[in-house]
């Protein structure tokens, strides 16, 4: 687990006694469930609760290291605790059942705990989201295409695009988490040789899971692989937005910076830089989660009823990856509560392109007046490239153009350089982004 | 476009004179909206629906080359068409539109197309694997985790878990359809500054098409990601089914094969030779499926209201990932129309572990008459490590063991041999499964 | 192949005319080390030559679909032709060896005529990059970091940069090419088991390449990974230069421009834009290669003495990969001869930033005149921060701190800001980078 | 840091002591080219070197909370323990440096050591290797491709091969080791603003490293990417040799097996299972490996004289990836170690094919005896056939046949059968593979 970027809670659920605890879960979910059947009494259902989770973690590394196999080290280190107090329990334990049974039905609940706060991150991201929108309503800027400018944006209706985004993360996390919520109860290759599915469904349903429909040893992947794909988009989504302010932030435009702590440096040699580096930070924590993908694809492929071939990258990336997703939401929701907007170099900036932002109202208008599409595209581009190069505004270049002028009146034409024509839409994208 | 894997059905969506055919009903459908605020002429309408889709491409390629851009190649072309039979079109086509408008809508339109097909195709695969799963309900074979027999398996309830995979990866292409069943009539930067989003919904209606929500100048590109993943997993699947296929055909193995043509030959060395190479090109060819992934998340990052970076990538992904999944599941199909099954060979294969299978069930036969499962659990592994290197029938190997017998009778453990104790849930795995 | 991308030469080699070509080489060549061992007559292998090149393709493919073996569909085209009038090579075509043997080696033949023309792209570029760096020795400009400016730069040290990037990626091609120059005339399972080693070097000799030291059936796959990242390293080189120009050419820095051709439009509806879609496209492109980089590495892990899961990735990536790659190198030349440079922008730019890119000469000036560097560090930062806040320049937020005056002279301070003193290592930069 | 995977030297070198340690040592070596310049006593670069380097790790990361910058709280940290008795020392640390300056510095070193662990490490898999493929020199198998049995091979030639491949790894990490011994000590945005290249030259020479040609802010990034493919291509070659390790020990196979350890437990449900476990692991490490690759090459395009996005995946990727790959070399020793090879099963098993494997000589004695290849294939084909479906040796269908035995002659035909023929090459084998 990446250290540097774990958050406690996150962390938690990827930590080995949690992992421990809710396998021990498994079991007893499937015991009590067997209980009936072989009459284990409920006494000592209570008495094996009260003592298997004490300490296991210790035990159950160093049992590891003799029997080379995770899952029977277990056993054996909760048979021991049991085996006196608990005796009809010790005999029934992990019965009929193979190991992969309590692994992969514990993973399902520890991927339904990771989502949950990952949704409750997304959740507060995109609360700020909704208030900084509402807020930049009508906080015009440059709308930017190729990195040039192309028609005025409200800043507000960018951030309902960036919340309309965080909508859809959402929604792809709560069903990665129901596509995730399958446990598996059908022993060693999945066909209930010894225990029947009736014992599963009772016991998958007292943790809140589905049975797999037809598993093989395992779970299959194609649930994991498609799980991790909410993963990656949503940090693709962090790094989209990251990525817009490094551009805000830039020297030249400079009409948006993350927050800059009191007593922070940003360089050791150069003492007057304001950086970027928490959005820069999500850009890479984002590269780290998407380049994980394919190995987790890779998985869904294992040979005949299972290879364990999985097991080894699913330990490295399921924990990292939703720790590093969990870093990114708190990291983003911190840039964006600091985040400092200046409305007026927005203006500024919008200024600096000589009203060529205006040039399609220009072209509709000819076009209204009776020019062809062609045409009026001409008469346009001409005037641009003329502001393009000689700094002249657009609108004087136009009104230097005769062709221009014996179609639409001097009136006309000034008033296609309203700002206010461009505002009509701004409540609609509102509401369409969720944050109206 | 992967001529050597184009179907003509799949090939021809992604064929340049559909694209500009879907390009230009949007423009169509954008037309018929404004039709009664501008004053168009159904004539107009008419006569352009005729006019516009003669000869396109060729035109619009050499105009491209003019301009250095397709959509306003394409008005070009169209425009010299209909002038004088359609002026107000003309003048109104693409009117207060931008090209990601039409590129974008019509993009979905195509996605849509090629997505049918792809269901199409699967529900092939679907039906003749339920046919399969039910043939061979009683088709008994090894169970094989890592490679290793395991417990005995039904061959139609494995073939019911592919059926099962199958289904979900159906499902996961029937919400990609979905979600990449947006378009975008919005103008330059999503803001309907000349058309607002009363003709969008009208127009995009009339293509059964929903709006984006947010757009920037493009339909946000984590749809086209999510989209994505349904043909990456979908060929993950075909390369776990293939893979089994390959293992079966091994020499030593050899329960199953995939047809093998008259006249074909397997080597140009090796007259003997009949290999699975249907199966393992099936195999490359999901890697490179999945290989593509990581260009389609990238995808997702464009700068500000977008750079067109995403468009070389779709350019070649696009057509040629869903060519190359739609040629895998008709190449899968032939495989299952004529896979050989040996269930003589399987049963042979099966003996061939010498009982060793049966394992559990001794195990938990020795747990049942009052053995703690770890003492169960060291009987029966020192038995099946003699049948191991003796050769020794298990059986015979456990009669000899006092420990064993003085828990279990003769009659008790030869009846943990008997196949017949397996086949309880065979009818359930394969209702679970969809085939029964 | 990619048809939008293809340049003719570098088509050219992946074109399967092209493939027989080469496959046909190699048959012949191991006949010339065959001739005096089964006395082929020296008339015969000039028939041979002459026979076998002609219109081959159609046969193959005809043939091809009958046997399902490219090998044996060409060995069975080229019998028809010359079985009459050469006996003997008829007979001893193909002698020994297997279908990869032929396949893998021609494919080595394809790598370095590919590899060639890759070498010949950079060399342009490269050219075009000394002759750049060289004229913009002295042309000065904001050096940035995390987008913010940091230091001035010399534009022409840049360049220089992209040079000596260029020249590691040129070296690596190099490599790639001798790497990949291995044959493999082992027959079946590289065993020699029909004709010897020094059948194999002669032949090999005559096409120039080595022969593969341990074969498989194939030419182990680890070559043509390690071959395909110099592909990988190259295309991020031309991203990474293409981003830049991407950045220079934003309304708001406007310091360079890539080529926009008379004709040329840059959007549907603003005709004002001129849009950097050149470079957009190489950043695109790739990304598209790089993906493709996971699918090679796959091959690698072939089964036993080889499956053939890897065809069908070679098959597409690479021509694909070296066809982008082509059009990248051959479009970014294009641009480097058309870029417009505006070092009037640039030094205007850089004054934007009102002194602050001089404050780690004022730090280390403070610390030559006694100051820690901790005490340095600090006074500047609190200078720096006021200019950042009120956009007073630098050097007069620095003159009015009396901490600062005390230990440097209004001279002092000042002379720190001189650009001249930056110029020191510009003509050693521009020799370690291979321009001057 | 994967902490399961960690082997303590590798883990050692990643450790964040040894980082800091080694950014002071670059730090120490500046200090000294710089001392004569500087007039910096030796006393007091004594008293550095003994001071700098005690506790510094908990210092730093209580300073580096503060600050948010790394390199500034180490300067801090040794700041504070320095300034009195070294305060020329204090005054010039870090002279005309940025933070990147000596963090890519120390990164050089560290790959250094990283790379040579895992030169020590393949170099202990190649002695194996020679090792084994020595005794196995005449230890015969079936040669397979498809999976279904070729041709003879030897197993000591298939480890020749293996061996080969190691070798090709290690010069690739040798030539790694040098491509990432390239330090920048050029300050800002690397143009020696404030100190020269000769003292670049003086302190790199100190650390045995070369100076960057032309770096931005960092040392370019292609070079790590570089680097980097030499790990997943070691990676990939053991995910191959572990493939095959777990083809051989399938139940149906059973020709080797890696080592099973006394008290070792297969199964928590079957306790006859032994499964090929340690290499199935080494195939989800390699996929694990290959899968960081994106991200790294990503990495490459920085924005501008560089942004900081490339650090968080190298904080993560560059640890675990080494730290993987040493433990997957070390099991990989492990295995060969404790590898159980079968050569009785693997005669049985080569005897399995019917004489089917010795189908290419029978081919070719009949070319030899006069007929055309195609006919041969034909007849050779044809009894291959009857073999295959009927289960009749080979020899018999072929002698059968009068169509064969009109051209061979008994003795003839029987002689194609003899294995001794197969053995002419194995030697020269060996040699080339740089075993014998």
């Amino acid at each position: 687990m990446i250290e540097r970027y774990s958050r406690p809670e996150m962390a938690g659920i990827w930590a080995e006694d949690n992992r421990l605890r809710l396998m021990l879960g498994v079991e007893e979910a499937f015991l009590e469930a067997l209980a009936g059947r072989k009459a284990i009494p409920a006494s000592e259902l209570k008495a094996f609760k009260a003592a298997a989770h004490q300490g296991l973690h210790q035990k159950v590394v160093a049992l590891e290291a003799q029997s080379g196999h995770e899952v029977i080290a277990l056993l054996a280190a909760v048979s021991a605790v049991i085996q006196d107090s608990a005796p009809a329990v010790n005999r029934y334990l992990h019965y009929g059942l193979t190991s992969s049974d309590v692994l992969d039905t514990a993973l399902a609940l520890q991927l339904r705990q990771a989502a949950d706060i990952l949704l409750k991150d997304w959740e507060e991201v995109a609360g700020r989201l909704r208030t900084l929108a509402r807020a930049h309503a009508q906080t015009w800027m440059a709308g930017r295409t190729h990195g040039v400018h192309a028609e005025p944006i409200s800043f507000g209706v960018k951030l309902a695009g960036w919340h309309a985004e965080a909508l859809r993360n959402m929604e792809r996390l709560r069903r990665a988490r129901e596509t995730a919520g399958f446990g598996k109860l059908s022993g060693a290759v999945g066909c209930f040789t010894q225990a029947g599915p009736e014992l599963e469904l009772e016991a998958l349903g007292k943790l809140g899971l589905k049975p797999e429909p037809v598993a093989t040893q395992v779970v299959p992947r194609d649930r994991h692989a498609d799980y991790f794909h909410a993963l990656v988009l949503s940090a693709a989504a962090i790094e989209r937005f990251a990525t817009e302010i490094r551009h805000l932030q830039r020297t030249e435009v400079l009409e948006a910076e993350e927050p800059f702590g009191k007593g922070q440096k940003g360089s050791s040699a150069m003492p007057h830089k304001r950086n970027p580096i928490l959005c820069e930070n999500l850009c890479g924590l984002a590269r780290l989660i998407r380049s994980y993908e394919s190995a987790v694809v890779e998985d869904i492929v294992l040979w005949h009823e299972r290879d364990i071939s999985h097991s080894s990258v699913e330990r490295v990336i399921l924990p990292d990856a939703h720790i590093a997703l969990d870093f990114m939401l708190a990291r983003f929701k911190k840039v964006l509560d600091g985040l400092q907007v200046h409305p007026e170099r927005m203006k500024e900036n919008l200024d600096r392109s000589l009203g060529l932002v205006f040039s399609q109202t220009v072209l509709l208008r000819l076009v209204d007046a009776g020019l062809s599409r062609e045409d009026a595209y001409e008469l346009v581009q001409r005037s641009a490239m003329k502001t393009w190069k000689t700094r002249e505004p657009f609108l004087k270049s136009l009104q230097a153009d005769p062709a221009v002028t014996k179609t639409l009146s001097k009136g006309e034409l000034a008033a296609c350089f309203d700002l206010d024509s461009y505002k009509g839409a701004v409540q609609e994208l509102l509401a369409r982004g969720g944050v109206a």
